[in-house]
């Protein structure tokens, strides 16, 4: 970490502040001064330090990071990649392109266990569904709640597909203790209390990115998870808000190779929430194949035009078999290229 | 609402749908026959119209709303201004110009109580302190949590102040019970499970505006609040997330003008937190008054260089008598200029 | 196009408006009263209706258009691809991949000869290499202009490449005369006088997206040059600017699809300036592939370490090799798979 | 400037890359090495150095300034503000509010001579009107051109108010002689020719912030003109883009004490152009004042409902009186303030 002092600091103030940095946090601090500032060098383990504390001390013009202020999360710590496998065997992170797919919403048992037959039919390995929907309006669904996690459940039985499903509070993690990947969504992703929850849990975590969160961030709001002991987190790119009106969100693929130097968690690549286009869906699932990411989330409704909620992102079951059909050739393609094997 | 049909759609699937919605959504609906497309207004109550789903029928291009998607919070049905009193008499919304002040997060009973006597003789007439701290870093101080409660309320009795404070869960609703003012942040403006839960108590919630959020999102969560049965609703500015970086956040003044005008609820602005420099809060703070600005919330710390949580935002003691001085006197002005008394 | 009218608008005031808009613009005028608005609809050409005028009309609240306001560029008049055919031979737009390689700054001689050999030799179609720069500091290296234009032709000479090259000033357009194709930056993007004056040649134009331009705007950028009479316009999404840091800019691949919805006109991918590092431009170029884009404009220099400008994003040719390979690996794979062939 | 190496470059590299930067740049470089990573501490003038190069040095992992990059808009070099004195004896930045209004476009002589009459007798001192106008459609009016000079020019002898009109191209430099002040508008920001041009003249530059400039960009672009040897440069802050909608643009007003303190130049703001529209112009203009601005720019038209662009944001003549009422009337409580007189 380094610290840059303002113009005109006293030597006996960057005295006091050295030490004051050592002893708090338990550091090597060097000065270094130049013509028109001087700047403090901390060596050690900085990921505990505080930046607010040392931008407020008066002689601090900025504080840069050298080192990520992630540790468990963090590549460097932890060379290999991350590989969750659930009681069942499905494996996310191996190497294998993993899809979860399903709706928007849990709407009745008719609907779900459909689309579970279809989506797996298809090559699914994960049954996604919405049973506490977060909702702009007070007035939309709002999901069918416990109910919809029975019948999620009901899916997995009749398909042997593990679930996947969306948690908005910390008050109903015993109601999910049976889900088998919870997800935490985009607008939760820096609800810490929600987070540090989860983090007693030994549950697979799903983590949306933030519409409005740095890359940074959001491996920080993995590190709230394994700070508390569950180091099972998925990493999952959704788009950002832009300026751009054209998709719902900006996705951002460069997320995807951005995340796997950083850090050893597995990332996924949701196109359906970050287009909000169904017919943007099955091209932005190639090029998330082709940036790197390690399975795919999209959103499969049996009538689209009927959904409770998001039914202008949702492919048919037919659109989803020509969906996987595709990408696992590209995928195949893509790993017989990264490998060499094909040329 | 006005919906644009897809070029190509016959006349069947549009008798179809026209009669979908009246029967779905209890509307009228226009038919209007262009050269390259048709339009359907609807005419009715359209607030409880899912956009998703008129969007996700195969004939629908576009969806359009011509009234607001809230009801309880526009000022269209609720033209006076809502003045929150609290049950000590002090208003927010009344024209006066209320100022939440204190340290980001309390961290003993001398600093809390020093400070909250210093804002107090300045002309705060509210304290504000955190108790429940969101960081980004789960490494990062999280706050006092129920000790900050009872030393705020220390504070209080010491010095007549109702207190302002941060809640991070639901499951502390009850915690939070004699807290004069919940403050929900802006990590959780779209926290839909909390905002529900504060809709069911009747104290005065500070809803700031997340990072990300459109006006119209931020009035919407507003909406949730009271949806529920409380319309005791704060709003509050406290800068957008853009791609400038020599702020913390953009703080967006032209949205207090803007809210004014959508709806009747007070709106104050944090200028410590939208620039996160304590070098510009007093002059943003100015700014903010001129623009309309119910009240602002600061932040002061007896001693900035030491404070545990954003310190390089916070102003002494002693900046902050300066700024209230100028603030009262230019609110002073201002309103004279505005009656049309000061030309 | 539709206008909503403020409530309270007089039935004389609506009348006076409906008699202006189809004097002034040629339109048919329908009228629907809801309860709550009046909407007008407008049937007709749209495209030269001046969305401001109107907005202006004092009984107006909103305008929206329901038809797209460019023509030329526009897909619903043009259904079948642009197909970019140079003197030479070479196509952009064909549904091959065609590769634009070579350094940010020409610097001599032997560099840009050098650089045009190897990327020929790996597959490029097209030598692109900056004579004119556009620096953000008027203190860095501004490239060697005019001679930069004549080795730039040399190298033409010596490998047979078509040469792509920015233009930043209408002034040089005479200077111009034999370069194949013009590349207006993202920073001309709207820089109107420019793109009239290249509407009135007949060369091809690279229009690089600008940093903070809609999909929407960027097309109508194109539509400026093609109203002048010149329909060779290549699109190039080259990453707009966000609040994200990890990358230099972040790349929009979702701009692709949409932009050949909307538009007949070929697209291409640019992942250096995208990402500003070397280390991600061969996994982004993958999914640039993937994502359907017509082709790739990608930085190589013989030595990025020693690079005038922009050396951090720059490929040394021999990564360059190695991502050619890859690329038309995955465009032949990708192309089977889109055709059904490979399943 | 200070430079972060990556982990594992050998001590060889550093001794080469510290002799290649002291060559290069006649700077002294010294090295502290850290526990994880080596950093390097560039001591001597770095304005000229090309951070670009140093980040594609192989061993190098970040660059971080801690001067800035310009030198002749610096306040650190140039404590005292530049006041613009134009011939007639009228100022910018010498502590007064200009106030610069006039219509968007010069339509005919009668307007722009009615017009004028109109902002003089309400205060403003300096006319303004677009005669060669940005739009995004090539269909929309493009401005009356060398005729609406010649008519600004007819309004500045009738009323004696200095002239501020756009300039879109270097090529009309020249026909711009008579000018009184020449405006760069956001979209050619970082048109480096037309500013290096701009340069070479000693006219007063009007520069507005690019829709997505960061305001060390912004500075940066002013750093141009003026290392031409032009001085006489006024920024315009006229909002920034994000993804609010709710106005036109997003007003920065942060941006005017942020300048302040980098800089030495006069900056003003324009509310109608930031907001987009005429309800709000008013009150962010009082706002613009509160921040600590030398001045306002406002569109004015004598028939808003029937101008030929951006009537939506224009005032009527009298409401340009009421504002310009109220905010002389508010500067002058401001100064009052600000200098301790009122209290």
């Amino acid at each position: 970490m380094i610290i840059v002092l303002r113009q005109g600091s006293t030597k006996e103030q960057q005295i006091l502040l050295k030490a004051a940095l050592e002893e708090k946090y338990n550091v090597t601090v060097n000065t270094w001064t130049g013509v028109e500032s001087t700047v403090l060098g901390l060596i050690g383990d900085t990921v505990h330090i505080d930046e607010d504390w040392i931008s407020a001390q008066e002689i601090v013009e900025k504080v840069r990071r050298v080192q990520e202020p992630y540790k468990k999360a963090n590549r460097k710590f932890h060379p290999d990649n991350t590989v969750i496998t659930l009681p069942g065997g499905q494996k996310i992170g191996d190497g294998s392109l993993c899809i979860m797919a399903g709706p928007c919403s849990v709407e009745n048992e008719e609907q779900i266990n459909y689309v579970a037959e279809r989506v797996k039919n298809a090559g699914a390995g994960f049954l996604r569904g919405g049973a506490f929907k977060p909702r702009t309006s007070p007035y939309s669904f709002q999901g069918l709640k416990a109910e919809g996690l029975d019948l999620l459940k009901g899916a997995r039985k009749a398909t042997g597909l593990p679930i996947v499903t969306e948690i908005m509070s910390a008050a109903h993690i015993e109601m999910f203790e049976s889900v088998d990947i919870i997800q935490v969504g985009a607008r939760n992703m820096q609800n810490f209390d929600l987070l540090k929850q989860l983090g007693k849990t030994d549950k697979p975590i799903l983590l949306k990115r933030g519409l409005a969160n740095t890359i940074e961030e959001w491996i920080m709001s993995a590190e709230y998870i394994m700070a508390g002991g569950n180091d099972n987190v998925i990493l999952c790119e959704r788009g950002i808000r832009t300026f751009e009106t054209a998709t719902r969100n900006t996705l951002d693929l460069s997320a995807v190779p951005i995340v796997k130097k950083l850090s050893h968690l597995p990332v996924i690549v949701d196109p359906s929430h970050a287009t909000g286009k169904a017919g943007l869906v099955e091209q932005m699932a190639l090029a998330a194949v082709a940036s790197g990411a390690d399975g795919l989330m999209i959103e499969v409704h049996n009538d689209p035009r009927h959904a409770l909620s998001d039914g202008a992102q949702s492919l048919t079951p037919d659109q989803f078999d020509s969906l996987t059909k595709k990408v696992f050739a590209l995928k195949a393609a893509y790993d017989g290229i990264m490998n060499g094997e094909i040329i």
